[in-house]
């Protein structure tokens, strides 16, 4: 174990008191700021903070006798003292980063808090991998929670992961430091019909006192839904409108309501709140998913209070949004979330409610950024050589392995192909008559090759198929090792060389993603730690994004959020038709099936 | 162990799952309600409620589907369905009654939670003691969790106690199943100065993750104050005006605000919400202590929840505050407090929302009264003979015992006299000259003698002073073994051969309460479980003690809540002046005191 853990109140209670009692000198003491109340909800003008052990000792309209000769005073000059924002639920591998480097890249935003569920790296390197970012994300300087992940796989029998997580699994994460509660429980159809393997997870969450994270993606508010929430899930985050929030609040869970790159849940939900005057204390901001060009050119948990101020609701309950009410969520509200005694001293300065500038952020006592600017260390993990090596192919690839051969004496055939529907994570179920040459069928027109090539077993598999709407030109190829949820490896082409030197090189650097065109090598974005996350900074690996997301275009793809389309190709449990290891599903039975069908 | 566990939510989910999906039948479904969401705030018509396992498996606009062909249909006309109430702090002895007698009393007043702290009877039987009532509250058909008692002695040094708890006893009654928490933690000096043995019992509690009670009972908010705060306490129930309320809330506490047979602090503070604006979700209802003459003539939670209504308080708000204000407190939102899915089936059928009349009161899915009548049966633990036995005198009283010898050569003596003052806890501290025959000094006038009578340890030790403003007349003695916080036995009287008897009647009965004049007994009061509570129904002690009040103003007392005083008159942390085993202290300066002075 690398990291020392933080003392907690009954460790520094003595101390505390002493401060509080003017016995003893604050380390700290911000000074004649805007006391934001996130309990009482009020603002409270002229309030000092005393900050003791990395905890608040003390706040109150005067701190002066918490003052001593080394304390060092920090002047709030009337700016609001706001409590540290906390992201609820949040996958840190969406913004290809480790831990220490997402952290790097959001305390500037203010986050001090952050509830990630290490979905991806669970699939590729199982239990190990979530105990290495549980241990990357409790060495930092904020607080970052994990969440145990609960479904990998996420479709058991339609796709193979590089390991499963079970129920003993969960039971045993549970008496980790770091583990908060269970990962969003995405098999609802698992939870509705009473699967032992589910409810066993939930239950060890729940006996261990701590809280089940949802995702209930269906429409359907009915008795499916009555029977999921009698399961255990707390709180859910896959509501799109109001009727989803009200539904959720009525029923006891909290409804988590994102904003992510691509989530935009906020505005349809908040009117919950601000329309139909629920009780707002079971509402709360979270992100789910963030690129890391977001978190370097938008914000993190910033960008969503402020994006909920402009939706209308008031400041002071956005704020309680994202502190307080996330807190509790948790079993938290005495150790995180507002700025009173024997909390964890993580306190923004900001001199506007609703424009939400972060002009200094404070993390346990200790100030961690000024003006956007880091001003701590976030240390890294010594990731292991298994976490940087797992792009794992069996052999080189050709040309050859992506050969899709035609019926014997067939002249076209029909197939199934994958539909990209643009700006939607649902896919479309096509059929395409295509060409056969040399025995082999081939890509026409909009239609192009897409591979799953197994990456975790060196089995050397790759599965072949056709997938429609990207617009490639020339003789290109996209692979990709972020490919949810089991990630192996996406491969996507016009050209079959091409796919051959793109998954080659992957496999070269430890996994990413890379764009050819010709032989050339035109973008690369290296995720070396399990081919999900960069350890280097945010800003390069944005530049790096955005340089192939440029590339893309120049390839002939102008689909909004194109990348995003690709890695999603294998996402077994959103409809219509995706491709796995195991070949091609059909989402809307959950059933594999051919890839070509004899001409009608 | 008497009791069986209550099946936990993990335990039943399969159930709970089935019965929502239509799968399997519910035991009980109530039928066409209001639905009073504590969640949203809302009520909601026309609603059904499934309950199977004990639990909520369903809440809906129509639970057709979970009605089968043995399930229970009890209709609610249209009727409010409310979760059952909560009583966040109170002290089940107050009542004089046993946890059975008292969860009979409260239950057709559609009190189905409460949060116990069994400080009495920990001062005369010790951990054993507080032990005996968890175990019976466990054995309840409703949720009494137990808050183990912090500050047994309340005053260490000023008074002698049955038994000591120490924070070795806090950290093992914390693994025990129905400990919730920390019992108000009285010493606040002593956590404002840093005494490491109440905080180590903090500290203690908040690493099993449970909640510090608090009981700050001063009116200054400053420095000491926040000093309290930052050594833990969660809550506080001594707030007495709105500034009290305010400050508890702002600084991270709970304000309890409390309504009970003698004490009427919420409409004192619940301006707080009702006109200040302060976010009700830290604001909760307690009773702290009701005599059995409330419980049966005047209701308990539901008169508290009417009141702050009559108050000004929005009658979903107050609701909040009996329900899942004191869930969340306790960490419990997701076990009590509220009608969703999981939760323990506590509900309460109402046609009115403001006057609050229980007409049906349902726990853990089972009918357990009807308009105002119990329904079932309360279980009564075996009561070891240690806790029916707990009146040593050592020897017979006689009246000798209360003998108070003059100075010898004095004609008269000045003496250090307890004054009683009418409906308020304080004493004041008085000097009277009082005259000397035979040798002993007497009483005159409104001055009459009482004494503190061990009877923990059968030392024969017998403290004698003076108290005034009683009003006795004749020969008379009054005696009570409920005398706080200590609780050896009381006996006030203007004649000690009167106060000899009364003592030894309530050794030969095993404590209570009783009254003599001129050699007979003019009420009794039983009290045989620790000499504090009796296990006979409410309805009987409620009767007795009005005899017993009766009797006490036959004997020429007028005062307004007599009783209350006198058993409060060997409380030694409440000013000015107090009786102790260990003589007269002055609680003004925490100092013990000389009775008699010589004369100026």
């Amino acid at each position: 174990m690398e990291y020392r853990p933080f003392p907690s109140w009954p460790d520094v209670a003595p101390r505390l008191i002493a401060v509080a009692a003017g016995r003893e000198a604050a380390n700290t003491v911000i000074r004649g700021g805007i006391w934001v109340n996130v309990h009482s909800r009020e603002t409270l003008h002229d309030h000092d903070i005393a900050i003791a052990a990395g905890r608040i000792a003390f706040v109150g309209p005067d701190a002066s006798h918490c003052v001593g000769p080394d304390t060092k005073i920090i002047e709030a000059r009337g700016r609001y003292m706001l409590p540290g924002l906390c992201d609820a639920h949040m996958h840190i591998e969406s913004g290809m980063l480790t831990p220490a480097e997402f952290a790097r890249a959001v305390i500037p935003h203010g986050t001090t808090s952050m509830f990630t569920d290490p979905h991806e790296i669970a699939n590729v390197l199982g239990l190990d991998g979530v105990r290495m970012m549980h241990d990357e994300a409790l060495m930092q300087p904020v607080n970052i929670f994990t969440q145990m992940p609960s479904c990998a796989p996420s479709a058991p029998g339609l796709e193979t992961t590089g390991y499963e997580i079970t129920a003993e699994d969960v039971a045993e994460a549970m008496n980790w430091p770091g583990i908060i509660g269970l990962g969003e429980m995405m098999n609802f159809p698992g939870v509705i019909h009473g699967d032992p393997k589910m409810l066993a997870e939930i239950a060890a969450t729940q006996r261990a006192g701590k809280t089940v994270g949802g995702h209930y993606a269906s429409p359907d508010l009915g008795p499916d839904f009555a029977a999921y929430v009698a399961g255990g899930p707390a709180d859910d985050h896959e509501g799109t409108c109001e009727a989803d929030a009200i539904a959720r609040v009525r029923q006891g869970m909290r409804s988590m309501m994102r904003l992510g790159s691509a989530w935009f849940d906020v505005e349809s939900q908040i009117t919950a709140v601000t329309e139909k005057g629920l009780d707002p204390r079971n509402f709360i901001l979270c992100t789910d998913d963030c690129h890391s060009g977001t978190l370097v050119n938008d914000g993190h948990m910033n960008r969503v209070v402020r994006h909920a101020i402009a939706c209308g609701c008031d400041p002071l309950v956005a704020l309680q949004m994202a502190t307080i009410n996330t807190a509790t969520h948790f079993g938290l509200e005495r150790e995180i979330g507002s700025i009173t005694p024997g909390r964890r001293a993580d306190v923004i300065l900001s001199s506007d409610l609703a424009e939400l500038p972060i002009e200094m952020v404070i993390a346990r006592g200790q100030v961690v950024a000024e003006e956007g600017a880091i001003r701590v260390d976030c240390p890294h993990l010594n990731w292991p050589e298994a976490a940087r090596n797992t792009v794992h192919l069996g052999h080189a690839l050709t040309g050859a392995d992506f050969e899709i051969k035609a019926p014997v004496g067939a002249n076209r055939v029909q197939a199934n192909v994958i539909g990209v529907v643009e700006n939607q994570a649902p896919t479309k179920a096509l059929k395409s008559e295509l060409p056969i040459i040399g025995g082999l069928v081939e890509g026409e027109g909009e239609v192009c090759q897409i591979a799953l090539v197994e990456r975790h077993r060196a089995t050397g598999g790759v599965t072949n198929a056709f997938v429609s709407g990207f617009g490639y030109q020339g003789n290109v190829a996209i692979a990709s090792t972020v490919a949810h949820d089991s990630h192996h490896m996406i491969v996507v082409g016009t050209d079959r060389d091409q796919m051959a030197l793109a998954a080659n090189r992957l496999a070269e650097v430890g996994g990413g993603i890379t764009i050819f065109r010709d032989g050339e090598e035109l973008a690369l974005v290296e995720l070396p730690i399990a081919g999900l996350m960069s350890d280097s900074p945010a800003t390069e690996v944005a530049a790096k994004a955005e340089q192939m997301v440029a590339a893309m275009q120049a390839c002939g793809c102008q689909l909004n959020n194109a990348y995003m389309q690709h890695s999603l190709l294998a996402l077994v449990v959103i409809p219509e038709l995706r491709i796995s290891d195991l070949g091609l599903v059909d989402v809307r039975t959950f059933e594999k099936i051919d890839l070509l069908e004899p001409l009608a």
